[in-house]
């Protein structure tokens, strides 16, 4: 007998309240790395990701979290920023910067928007301004930069894990 | 004055030791998802994953991990698994079974080798015979599963956590 054995289409955890993390994205120049995005934040409960630009989900990729994770399409990130943290959000950013928190030691706020560079240039001036915090995730080897799908992935995963419910 | 500047190209974390993380790949259907694995595990420090078939990089997607992570090929799994169990490596699958524990509450040993199953079939019965342990990570919506690269960045990420170096 093998003591593990598969467990498919078990039913997933429940929240306790709808999740209070929404993401935010800069135009990505690749639609398979936002489809990538919707699919983790979908199965980690988050509903909302602020987007700019033309910015649309593969299906194939994305899965179901196409149905489920609703994509606010905006002419630009920094207002919407504003108006979240006028709203109790903290707005933290996934970035390599001067005064950036190890995301090892960082605490989450329950009501956070999480702001994702593009793949190239990371965040822009105008988005570093608005942001409460910067997170950053160490890096040991080769590359020396996570793909930001996986980034983000890695911020979902800890921010989960501080609020698994 | 904007509080966070952008910092690229800093120096990596050192590792006092290397890793002792050995990654154990099923075959994956695609070459994308493997060489998105290696890019997150260079980034990480990992520098061995074990692999069968006809297992190649995309250098593309890789990027400077193809030089630094090597891919070692092997006919099958489960004999390499007994073999690494041996040398006192702790043999641990991510995925969905019976028996599992949920990953925010795992404790890795630092010699582990990490089993990550394929995209639509997981791990086989013959691998899963060979397991220690299986690490699962939760889900609270759709689609209910996470992509096998995302799955295994927060394995990588939760176990850099617990060994920052």
């Amino acid at each position: 007998m093998p003591r593990f054995e598969h467990l498919r289409h078990q039913e997933p955890r429940q929240l306790a309240a709808p999740r209070e993390l929404v993401l935010a994205c800069a135009p990505l120049r690749s639609r398979v790395n936002l489809s990538r995005i919707a699919r983790a934040a979908g199965c980690c409960g988050v509903t909302r990701i602020l987007c700019t630009g033309q910015a649309k989900l593969d299906p194939k990729i994305a899965r179901d979290a196409a149905q489920t994770v609703s994509l606010e399409i905006h002419r630009s990130l920094p207002p919407m920023l504003a108006k979240l943290r006028g709203e109790g959000y903290r707005v933290v950013g996934l970035e390599q910067t001067t005064g950036s928190t190890d995301l090892h030691h960082y605490s989450f706020e329950k009501k956070t928007v999480l702001v994702i560079g593009s793949e190239r240039q990371g965040l822009t001036e105008e988005v570093l301004a608005e942001l409460d915090a910067v997170i950053e995730i160490p890096v040991w080897g080769m590359p020396f930069s996570y793909n930001v799908a996986t980034a983000t992935a890695m911020a979902l995963y800890e921010y989960c894990r501080q609020f698994p419910g």
